[in-house]
């Protein structure tokens, strides 16, 4: 993933995103997950069946890697793993809410200036004065 | 939509739902929608290059509806607006996190046991004893 993508002022949204998950191999549905201690929104992940069923069981939130095709249990090589407090669905039963608690010291991939993990991925405000669109 | 499907007790999740939504007639990104206020996470939508503009400009939250193909300013027919506090974008630029304070009584197209619209879509627990799945 690009440094200037994750770190950059420049916004260049990704609209094709949705595309690309659909042509996965697995049927999945887009799950938001929450830490129910900051109550902030960490990331939007995708679940297939077996990713939900993995959820359900090891109460550790899972999902579909839809770019490597195989199953994510969020954490399994970081440590940062994310504890399920509850899963939620919706009323068209077509998205997902995984509610959290970090077992580890970040959700997000990327890390801050401090150098660990960030704790969630939405660290940018797109109406900010900083960035631009291009 | 199917009332069992709403207010029901069997999980029907249509995992299917991102290949439709992938398969409507334009980009769409995965949008996840928080109230400021309660903390709550309320829905998730998708948004076009077109309902991002409008949603930055009209400082209102407005997504692209892929089953109706249209551009949808949330509480338009409702009145159930959901003010913009801020927009926010994840690491890899391919999702958003609409930030919001209710305008209306709700965020759900769903009523619940007092009459009124639902404050947020996600009004059961997935792992709760009263479900079953399907």
């Amino acid at each position: 993933m690009s440094k200037e993508l994750e770190e950059g002022t420049e916004i260049r949204l990704d609209f094709a995103k949705l595309k690309k998950v659909a042509g996965c191999e697995e049927d999945v549905l887009p799950v938001a997950v929450q830490d129910v201690d900051s109550g902030d929104v960490l990331l939007i992940g995708y679940a297939n069946r077996l990713a939900l069923q993995t959820t359900l069981e090891k109460r550790i939130a899972t999902f579909w890697s839809t770019t490597r095709n195989e199953l994510w249990i969020k954490g399994a090589t970081s440590g940062d793993y994310l504890e399920i407090v509850d899963i939620r669905v919706n009323c068209e039963q077509n998205s997902l809410l995984y509610r959290v608690k970090l077992k580890g010291q970040g959700a997000c991939h990327t890390k801050g200036e401090d150098g660990f993990a960030r704790h969630g991925c939405y660290y940018r405000t797109l109406d900010g004065p900083s960035l631009t669109f291009v």
